[in-house]
């Protein structure tokens, strides 16, 4: 999407990749909202470091970084020996493989990329067949993302006010993302509505990341802290809440998402408020049966036992400008639990807007082989 | 309730009185949960300013100082002559009931005092009735706090685990709490149970204030994200919630408290945990016909747009400890919505846990006479 930096617009992908200086463009996601920066990686090592240092983040974006990455290490291979070739690739895909051990598309991209390189004969081929791979890896995250979009904006009309929680945004994806698709679209065809950026504590995706994509985008937005959606729905104040999914169950139309929104749903039935899931095909879980059966990583309490921010009195600090830096809000020897994710029911669920259109929760199965589903 | 400073326990009211020395004694709420410390008011209106900067908050514990700052002002005067004391304490009043506008306990605690003095037939008589007036109210909120803890605690069994929301313990009153009182109290009679203490963004007076008053009286607890208390619910991990209230309508039942109530109560609900409300009588509004007409305070944005706490990197501040500090952590050039209170209608509400008993919401207008509405 674009980004203004310094009065100057322009066109970003969260990642891309300059194939003649071998290096990966990434923007280094921990510094947002507070400063936007572009980093490159030099090599495959760097690139996999990054994906682990969560300088990149979200399924799509994850997954394109892999392809690039084993793009990269293809590429900075000198010789013509195949089989040498193929040993070390070996290596760079084990060293990417494992920078996040729970990504499912990591492995699915590096897989991909992969399997398209064996088709070359000799090393500059399966080289080239890697580079065209990952990008085509790349620019197929795009099209996704876009015809989510295309299907999403139907749901939006002018005037809405639209509630979104965490960060399922262009900054998870390669680019234009899926719950903020369908607002991007939406905005490009003229509508004019208002969004209702859920804090999303205890990481604050969406009052940094969502918050700054809106903002870029210049949607007209508020971020509301997460106990107020439900005071918001009971005014008549929101229309539509529309999220992301890290897990959708293909069997049960069960959606595991960000901690919270589960909640969102729950208010949203309460008040007859559509509420919309986006995903990419990839994001469907055709195996598990239950949606209680979803692992649900238990973080780190100090997430919830304080926060992470930029120093308002830079001064103070001898600084030109506001630090990163983390306080301790909570009672200095009280506990946390802070589970990261939960599982909304399928009866909470409107619709899933996917890239091949918008489905009821409950049809995704009998639909399976449209979509995507290999026997 | 019992304080441990540097392993020293000692029992505390959030306000007293010191005759002798015409002082008010007060916890510096704005410290807590980092430093606990006690703060001597001088005159009536360092006491009037300690309730407009909010070193001390909370219907019960304003009222309290309040009614201790008129009797303050009247130990003050020097004479006899009654026309001039009763002109000086006009005064008094006058200052003490702007500290804080909205604040209904504060004018009723004032004119107790005040009517209960009118008794006296010389200044020294009215000074002396003053202050019993004064520690009278205080005396009462306390009673009314542990009758809420008698009746309340009958709804705590052990194994249970409690959720609560915000600060309606007892640093709100001048002891005990109303929603902490039935814990406090289930706790002296040697049940075990658990509390979850919801975070309660933007302000956190979960995971400061009450979280510090669970570790205080060493009742087992995890602060949560506000997002994860449905998740827990729907995992069975929670049995019960209690929360206070700002304002209960004795003509419907309904309940405006802390932004985030009415969210739980839709999620306790769905899940059928009993939802209970723990107020003294003072809480209840008997005129107000329609919950949408009370008035929702919208608060500064900064409070959700950053965070106060303290700062774990004390050295490189060249500080011996912490220090107190806001951070922003929201993307700079967006704003937020700050409601900072929404209304729970009847329905969702298991109980009113009153110092008289527990009611239906719906009762408590049928009830109206034994509650303590005069005609």
């Amino acid at each position: 999407m674009n980004v203004t930096v310094n009065g100057r617009t322009q066109h970003f992908r969260t990642v891309s990749f300059d194939a003649k200086n071998n290096t990966v463009q990434l923007i280094e996601q921990r510094l947002l909202p507070h400063e936007f920066k572009i980093i490159s990686t030099k090599d495959y090592r760097e690139t996999g470091r990054a994906i682990t240092d969560m300088i990149v983040r979200g399924a799509g974006a994850i997954g394109a970084t892999a392809a690039y990455g084993l793009a990269q290490g293809a590429l900075a291979f000198k010789g013509v020996d195949l089989k040498k070739f193929k040993a070390r690739l070996s290596v760079v895909y084990e060293t990417l493989a494992k920078a996040r051990p729970t990504a499912v598309d990591l492995v699915n991209a590096l897989n991909e990329v992969w399997a398209a390189m064996e088709a070359g004969k000799t090393v500059a081929e399966q080289q080239s067949l890697a580079v065209a791979a990952a990008e085509e890896f790349a620019n197929e995250d795009v099209k996704h993302c876009t015809a989510i979009g295309r299907h999403g904006a139907k749901l939006i009309r002018s005037g809405m006010k639209v509630l979104t929680h965490c960060n399922a945004g262009w900054l998870a994806f390669v680019d234009f993302g899926s719950a903020t698709a369908p607002m991007y679209t939406a905005q490009e065809q003229g509508k004019e509505f208002h969004v209702f950026c859920d804090e999303t504590r205890p990481r604050s995706q969406g009052a940094t990341l969502t918050a700054w994509e809106l903002a870029q985008q210049k949607v007209p937005h508020h971020i509301i802290a997460d106990n107020a959606a439900g005071h918001f729905m009971q005014r008549g104040e929101i229309d539509l809440v529309m999220v992301g999914s890290d897990r959708v169950l293909g069997r049960t139309g069960e959606v595991a998402n960000k901690i919270g929104t589960y909640t969102k749903a729950v208010l949203a039935a309460r008040h007859k408020i559509p509420f919309y899931v986006a995903i990419p095909l990839s994001t469907i879980d055709w195996n598990l049966r239950r949606g209680f059966d979803i692992p649900i990583e238990e973080r780190d309490e100090s997430e919830v036992l304080g926060a992470w921010g930029v120093t308002q009195d830079a001064k103070a600090l001898g600084k030109a400008k506001g630090e990163r830096r983390y306080i301790r809000v909570a009672n200095s020897n009280s506990k946390a639990r802070n589970p990261g994710f939960d599982v909304t029911p399928a009866e909470l669920i409107t619709g899933i807007i996917t890239p091949l259109g918008i489905f009821k929760p409950a049809e995704l199965w009998s639909k399976r082989c449209e979509l995507g589903l290999k026997k």
